[in-house]
């Protein structure tokens, strides 16, 4: 009940556990081609770039910014938490020019603050977390989106968080480049970065007039790779970790996105009526929280370290503690995927009971 | 029998399947500070910075180029195959100036030619490739490794294919910057990279002006991930291929460094002389072969594409085929960990006997 990994379907560990085959074999460009269309669907999104970045969800926020912005670019960074400013940081590294939006953590960013900064400058695009993971955010997009493109910018996203756990249309919202993680909402271990790429995001690529600065990053070759006739090698793909991405993608969805995003919705609630009564605050206000990501303020006198300690060895729950200025003062409790359920919440309150009674 | 992935032992994919912890448990920091000591044991090294960089070898090559390598440096890149050419691509995208040193594929680099480019330049590094998996060669590093410690620069050293399969010794051979992956003679899948800082390196570290330029692969920042006491969360590390990665340590280490040498280099012979009795010759002089990585010219009237095709379809057999100039022409059959014993040579014996006669 961390901030993720969270827990994995026996039947994606199983799938994992199959003797590997080459990663140029038919066998697994077939299995590639499976996970591509169910990332568009998960996405919503009949972009044809979709593919998944062989490394963790930072590697795919990279791959986003390295590949669409060239030196003295500049860039709108919206910052509410860990995550944008982890963006500011890579577009900097990309020799952008980065205009920063900030919110206090634990609030959503102000659409007329991006309104303010694209009257400023004029930025090849602007970035944004959907689902702040330090804070327990839902950033609404709609907005924003509507005046990224009315300044002819591009709208990347970081979904690392609310992918498959809550309401995500990428062609609907008129995003442009969007990065999510594996270990989160579906339930897949980590290593993973599901990616897409809309056809204006991929017209900048191609207009580009400097090569990207990251070779393993570099779409011009990695499309290859995912797409075309031949598939032309690039790097060996972490082939067990993708047996186990396209099984976690089936059980997704069969259970279906809206299914799945009520049962996020509804588990939340169970959640937060139990941690009200036992004295925890949320941080965030009602209509901005996330139900995978539960940031709520420890009680009077409930020491952090001390506790979340005793749930992990005592009764094997794992928390999320608080990251810069909130480290100490809240918990961060996941109710991802396999582990948004209602038995891993009675087990909470239990083990809370019994720790702060 | 490819270039790689190798098989898996079933004991590493049953590690793998484990259920995951979270990336900053404490028994997940154990796992880490285990698979650091196994890989300072595997590299021969005593280097503390010695990690796992959470993605492929191309990942690894791009981590040790881009924060060894700033805007200006100069970097003579040793380049006799594929790979070669792939460090000078990255290093050039770090914006050095690249002094190219190239043999002919399916040759070794001549020492002589260094020293040539040591001349003309002050260089921070030299790189080259152990083992070129694209055409079979074996490099010798004594020779390089001390004049370029001469010269003042540091040796940087793609190992991907031979590590835990032939000779390799980094701090006896002074190797200052060292990547592999694990989908080769260490039989554990794909996309991971183990990877190694001498000192030396790590002063190069300590004294760069600019910051590197991949967020997710600088050094600064993921060393507070691997060492030190309070372990920064830097990314979300691959939890479940570092399960499987310690139990392929654990294995290799029962078989033993110089056993499991001597099974490769045994194996190798069995094959090539089963292969020269079948009319395929060999690509590379005997002195320079690897014992793992076959080149191995196709016989008059043998078709690539044809064949390779019916040896996967009908008998399980996956080679590689040739790159670049080399593609159609020659095969690269893998005789790499796991997948290193007699049985899938007769396997391979049969297959050609039954397909080519």
């Amino acid at each position: 009940m961390g901030p993720g990994p969270s827990d994995i379907n026996p039947r994606v560990l199983q799938a994992m556990a199959t003797p590997v085959v080459g990663h140029l074999d038919p066998e697994f460009v077939q299995i590639m081609d499976d996970i591509k269309v169910m990332t568009q669907q998960t996405f919503r999104t009949s972009n044809e770039l979709t593919f998944t970045v062989s490394a963790p969800g930072s590697a795919g926020m990279e791959t986003c910014l390295v590949n669409l912005l060239e030196p003295a670019d500049e860039a709108v960074i919206c910052i509410h938490g860990v995550f944008g400013g982890r963006m500011a940081d890579i577009a900097e590294r990309c020799g952008a020019k980065v205009w920063r939006v900030e919110a206090p953590w634990g609030e959503p960013i102000d659409p007329s603050q991006v309104k303010d900064a694209l009257e400023q400058c004029s930025p090849k695009l602007v970035a944004i977390v959907h689902a702040e993971t330090s804070t327990g955010v839902l950033q609404p997009l709609d907005e924003i989106s509507s005046m990224t493109h009315d300044a002819g910018a591009l709208l990347v996203v970081d979904a690392v968080t609310s992918y498959c756990g809550t309401e995500l249309n990428v062609d609907d919202w008129g995003i442009d480049a969007i990065y999510s993680g594996t270990q989160k909402c579906l339930s897949a271990p980590p290593g993973l970065s599901p990616v897409s790429f809309s056809q204006r995001a991929v017209e900048a690529l191609e207009q580009r007039s400097t090569k990207v600065q990251s070779w393993f990053l570099d779409l011009s070759l990695v499309k290859n790779y995912w797409a075309g006739a031949k598939r032309a090698y690039h790097h060996t793909a972490p082939v067990s970790a993708m047996f186990a991405l396209r099984e976690a993608y089936r059980i997704v969805l069969e259970e279906g996105l809206e299914a799945r995003f009520l049962r996020h919705r509804d588990n939340h609630k169970l959640l937060r009526d139990g941690l009200e009564q036992r004295g925890f605050e949320f941080l965030v206000d009602e209509p901005y929280r996330l139900p995978m990501l539960n940031a709520v303020k420890l009680p009077q006198g409930v020491d952090d370290a001390s506790t979340r300690s005793r749930l992990l060895n005592e009764f094997n729950i794992e928390v999320g503690g608080g990251l810069g200025n909130f480290a100490g003062k809240i918990w961060r409790i996941g109710l991802m995927g396999e582990s948004c359920n209602p038995d891993h919440i009675d087990k909470l309150f239990h083990a809370l009971d019994s720790i702060l009674n």
